[in-house]
């Protein structure tokens, strides 16, 4: 059994001892019950990660000694970026939780012309705070010692690389980070393999990538993300279920670029 | 909208009409309330695919009118076997759901030491009929034409690449399908860019891939598959949950081998 893992604020270089955050020290004391001497492993979210040990729990606050830091699980090469078109809860709350466990580094929550999910879903102040708990619990799942940045929802038109495509720093093809668009084959000239892989394209240093809500992508977004630069990429003949698809890319480009 | 598929059983040459089996006619009457005129799509689960269009529906059998056959989404160019040790309900659902999905051609549901699953869930006669109608609708929604072949429930130990290692066929090299045992990182020396992208190792006609249960392999069970001369791979550095393992495993290897 793997120790427990728990976010913590960065623990500094002085620090000895570390007071658990209530919502972690809840979990640690009444969860998983944790004992005084326990051996856990702290995680800031940020990439670092710390090995201490229960020294008080019970009545008040939860305090763990710090050990030693660790090395946590390598992060990937590329950071990517996922924007995704808006899909129903249960749906998204797999999206965030298996693109946490397979690597990206931010989760972009897109309104399209085809999503189906209604607006007072996305507009209320909790879905947010949702999809980030459900990223930290994904996170201390798979061993992983960054909680990706998950941002407000926000239109596809008004989404950065689309929005200011003139900006001198997109025109500059070392800086810009590379789009690639999820389509249907019939759309894409290349399927992932033949992008990254096959044509032996230079690993980025971050990426974005765009996967479509369920009833998939506008011609006019296509167009858009197109004329932003954006390669179009397929992910075989058949048709994937809407969340399973971050999931396929991410690992078709991991596979292309290095785990 | 995409015309409805229905699995027949085989049409041949001579055929103009088909009535459709009592559970497609009534999922086509009652389900789909299609009417007569409507088109629907035929496929016979290994491979071949009609456009039709109703003839009769109502009291009484569905028919339907062959037009013509249809060219199928294309199936992937290796014939590979996911063998799984077993998980729990919905999560076995899962595996059989994405991997029909993402173009396996068999399931071999494994029993193996670290399966948690007790034994009167995997002994039921329902199970394996359930695993199979969870194929079916999932060849449907992704447009395959090709229904994967579920196995019964086999030991780990009974496996015929494993039971039966010293066949002749097995030791001749050119004839025996390559045998791929998803690992943790620590106990494999390549991940599946390095042994099948980046090391070009020739695309087999056929492989199997295994992929162990939620506690993961024994020690003896790795030492078995490696005797019988499977390669160890993994899949990243992070612990990715049970179910989500072959869609990972099956899209890596489809990125190295071509989609």
């Amino acid at each position: 059994m793997a120790a427990p893992r728990i976010l913590v604020p960065a623990i500094g270089p002085a620090d000895r001892i570390v007071t658990l955050p209530d919502g972690e020290a809840h979990h640690v004391a009444r969860v998983l019950r944790a004992a005084v001497g326990d051996e856990v492993s702290m995680f800031d979210g940020r990439g670092r990660e710390w090995i201490g040990r229960v020294s008080s729990v019970g009545s008040g606050p939860v305090t763990v000694d710090v050990l030693h830091e660790t090395t946590p699980a390598a992060e990937p090469h590329v950071r990517l970026t996922l924007a995704i078109g808006l899909l129903k809860g249960e749906q998204m709350d797999t999206v965030v939780r298996d693109a946490t466990m397979l690597g990206a580094s931010k989760i972009v929550p897109l309104v399209t012309a085809h999503v189906a999910v209604p607006s007072r879903a996305w507009k209320s102040t909790t879905v947010l705070e949702r999809w980030r708990r459900v990223a930290i619990a994904s996170a201390k799942q798979c061993g992983r010692a960054v909680v990706p940045e998950i941002v407000p929802v926000v239109r596809f038109a008004d989404f950065a690389p689309f929005a200011a495509p003139d900006q001198p720093v997109a025109a500059d093809s070392r800086l810009r980070e590379p789009i690639l668009m999820c389509v249907e084959p019939r759309l894409a000239a290349r399927a992932v393999d033949k992008t990254a892989a096959g044509e032996k394209i230079a690993r980025p240093v971050a990426a974005i990538v765009l996967v479509g809500p369920e009833g998939g992508w506008s011609a006019e977004e296509v167009e858009q993300a197109r004329s932003a630069g954006a390669d179009l990429i397929h992910l075989g003949p058949r048709t994937l279920r809407a969340e399973t698809v971050p999931t396929v890319v991410l690992t078709a480009l991991w596979t292309a670029w290095g785990w």
